[in-house]
């Protein structure tokens, strides 16, 4: 499926309210267990989503338009939401996630992007040149690649309590994990 | 973590509005999209959903606490949805999902299970002697596996869209994909 741009809004739109649904009032064992040493909480990759809305995604927009290839983005930190969470709650991070994604969808609107604008170009520090379009498409994949992280790292709390049932379920035996974006 | 059954429930009683806020009035272009030929769309998850309801989760405890390892289980159709599905928009199935999925809910109540509950067993087909307590910690699991599953069939839609960044998008390499339950 081609990149869309109401498509990709669409999701992203979505994300929060859907992260809300599947996380508020869920006890502390299932939002602060993660999957082992060196691996994120739900809590961690909420904060991690509201670092990329901050740092990522509309601001390198931002640059693409204005700079085009001539200005490289600023790396992205992933582990940047370490120390903005610190001391919150996770139904603070779900409301500040909700907030700064309509902040940015607010901002993506006001950009008044045409079909054409998708195939400008900015420059990555590690691919070089990429397109506005495929940003965008990777803002909405981005989303969909922490809400499978989500999925996982809450069915492995779950590992041994299924017994034998653990060779049907997929996400037991999954091994996609993120690097980095 | 071991089982508990309050975080159990916690989670089950959170998947039907989770859904319900990721796939409600997203275009048919992400609901209707699969990952090539004989595998699921969002659609088909939410239908496979509410027919596990019917036929596996609580008509298997109830074998359990009735019958013990003396009866046991029918096989469950992992196809079982397609023919049920058949005629319905994805709204009203997200509908049926919360419904069915409360009413489960609320049989598992009327059991008054106590902790000892859920070391007594039955009889899978495969298995043979499975406890209660594998039992629902299978139908949170199962939860998870398909929200994993739906997670990476919409981002497989954006797979050429994102360019370069599908190496840093964990979700694009998954093969955590589901047998059956």
């Amino acid at each position: 499926m081609r990149q869309d741009l109401s498509r990709t809004v669409a999701l992203l739109e979505r994300t929060p309210t859907a992260l809300n649904a599947l996380l508020r009032g869920l006890p502390e064992a299932w939002t602060l267990a993660n999957e082992g040493a060196g691996t994120w909480t739900a809590f961690d990759i909420v904060g991690h989503l509201i670092h990329a809305e901050h740092t990522d995604w509309i601001p390198r927009a931002t640059m693409i338009l204005e700079h085009g290839e001539s200005e490289t983005f600023k790396p992205f930190n992933r582990e940047g939401q370490n120390e903005k969470s610190q001391g919150k709650s996770l139904p603070q991070l779900l409301d500040e996630f909700a907030a700064v994604r309509a902040a940015s969808l607010s901002r993506l609107r006001a950009m008044n992007l045409e079909p054409g604008d998708l195939d400008r170009r900015g420059r990555h520090p590690n691919f070089g040149p990429v397109t506005l379009g495929q940003l965008l498409a990777t803002w909405a994949a981005h989303d969909l690649t922490h809400l499978h992280q989500l999925s996982r790292l809450l069915a492995y709390q779950y590992r041994e309590a299924v017994g034998p049932w653990k060779v049907f379920l997929g996400v037991l035996q999954c091994d996609g994990h993120s690097s980095a974006a």
